[in-house]
């Protein structure tokens, strides 16, 4: 099933046949999700009998969907019992604090989807076939369904990102987070730094996610909220850190230009703007996973991108920043790239 | 984005990301085959902006799906301009002579896709969401467009099925193929083996498109084609050798055993039956092409499978043949399982 990392010398057919089957692999785990089943095998149910009677599903249905998820290395199949591998173990079994199942109902709400279901003629116009701004056309819903369920991939990001953004300093520090969603990145730097104090921005039903995250994380009283667009609302100041996070991929160049001089002109002489993003290489095609983030902001966008380290350097320069530094996070596609605000 | 033959030893986190948007992959493969790009890599335009004017589209567009189609393996990306893969090359481009372009319509079709939009539905019931028979109720339109559209992807197999076949065999043969569609299989007996005549059964509609690939062949002469159901048109025989090809894995195996008596009635003392299929390992999670083929069936078809040798086996011996083999196909996730009739 396989269709990365292969030796590019020769010519494989089985390619062509995969990748028009690709689909099923995303509706085979997202029906195995909705089916709990990742919870039943980690419970320790292992036979297809037992695994359709608790998913009160038919015997045929399971079977088939088991060896499926096997195939593609979501499970584990062993004289005929099925169990989690490493990665289904802590990626998909609920009962794991790194569960990522609930990414699921954000990768699959229609907007995210609806483009793809005919993306030549995306190709063909440049943009979303969403109405408007597509993902992104104001106080769209689905970013309270980000805020709900992406968070368990963005919680591994927040300790990295946290140590980047308050490298070096001590002492009072005032922390912008812009388009906070989840909120997880200003909780984070809260919960590393005692004297932090975090104003989250977003518009208003996304931030109450962050505030109620604030709240179960115990630093309700250093986490501000400030419900609104990040290109509209004042965001006071002056700061120390400002966080820009899986927010400029969205919008074209200028855009991202502007909003990044309305940034640093909020912030402190010497202060740190930290942008967590998908970032590909100057080649556009590596590594995988940023580079390919690209088709998402083509289908879901008006004019987004993933942009490079050399394309965010020039447009954090025209900003007014300087001392561009990436930081990439191991073990996740992203990339922290960090510049000084200028006095 | 690789999802295959990974090590199962470590926890990948961006497996369940890369499953979640695999839909992707199938939606970009898609749009590219729409708008002829791999013809226009072929002809050797390989910059984004003479890309899009070929193409009558954006460059914004072309740029980021040409990207991902490199990511994928399906383009190469050097110095900014893209051209063809080995892969691409032999397999996208219209100008091959083993281009699998077409196959995007036939597995693209409402019916192949519908079944996967809620498959957790599926699993539940067991069978396909289509009403009836799913992919196989009668008369289904999109017979004619496997005819048509899966033709080359089925092309390579002819030669070593045809060669399996006649293994042994002299002087006059009759041969009858089972469900023939596009009729390659037959006509390539025909055209290994000058004496061969070949009577080939398939729905009305899908039979015209064998007699045309017959005729386009140079075999018409010997080349009668028989319209109607599988299950219910009479043979006539007796046969020297019966091919089924695609067939079985839509039936459940009472039906399927049901078919082989029949097929065994028409056939000589000492014939040759020939099943082309997608045969997993007993495991069924191996090799990944034909075990994966198992989902198709479960939500296109009603009790359909793809059956391993030793289901094939003991149909194929309740049907009254014997002495049966497995022939992988090389390069090709299909099998060949061969019985003879008994007197």
């Amino acid at each position: 099933m396989g269709t990365g990392a292969r030796p590019a010398d020769r010519p494989m057919p089985g390619l062509i046949f995969e990748t028009l089957l690709a689909y099923e692999r995303t509706a085979a785990l997202r029906a195995a999700i909705e089916l709990d089943l990742f919870r039943a095998i980690g419970e320790g149910l292992s036979d297809v009998k037992s695994l359709a009677r608790r998913a009160s599903a038919s015997e045929r249905g399971i079977r088939i969907l088991c060896d499926y998820l096997t195939i593609m290395g979501l499970l584990n199949k062993q004289d005929g019992r099925y169990g989690h591998t490493p990665t289904s173990a802590a990626f998909l079994d609920p009962r794991s604090p790194t569960c990522l199942a609930s990414i699921s109902r954000f990768l699959g709400t229609s907007a995210m989807v609806a483009s793809f279901n005919d993306l030549a003629e995306v190709v063909r116009h440049g943009r979303t076939s969403l109405p408007g701004e597509g993902s992104v056309e104001p106080e769209n819903p689905i970013w309270v369904e980000f805020a709900h369920s992406m968070a368990p991939m963005m919680a591994p990001l927040a300790a990295p990102l946290g140590t980047i953004a308050l490298e070096g300093l001590a002492g009072p520090v005032r922390v912008l987070d812009i388009a906070a969603g989840h909120g997880l990145f200003g909780i984070e730097v809260a919960k590393q730094h005692p004297q932090a104090r975090i104003v989250a921005v977003d518009w208003a039903p996304v931030i109450e996610v962050a505030r109620e995250n604030a709240r179960k994380a115990g630093v309700e009283g250093r986490f501000e909220t400030l419900p609104g667009s990040a290109f509209e609302v004042d965001y006071g100041g002056p700061y120390d850190i400002v966080l820009i996070t899986n927010f400029l991929h969205h919008f074209d160049q200028p855009t991202c230009v502007g909003l990044l001089r309305k940034v640093h002109a909020a912030m402190k002489p010497g202060g740190r703007v930290a942008v967590l993003d998908f970032v590909p290489n100057e080649d556009r095609v590596s590594p995988p996973m940023a580079a390919a983030f690209s088709l998402v902001m083509l289908a879901t966008t008006a004019a987004g991108d993933a942009y490079t380290f050399l394309e965010l350097e020039r447009m954090l320069r025209q900003a007014g920043f300087q001392g561009m530094a990436a930081h990439p996070v191991p073990a996740s596609p992203h990339t922290v790239v960090t510049g000084t605000a200028q006095g």
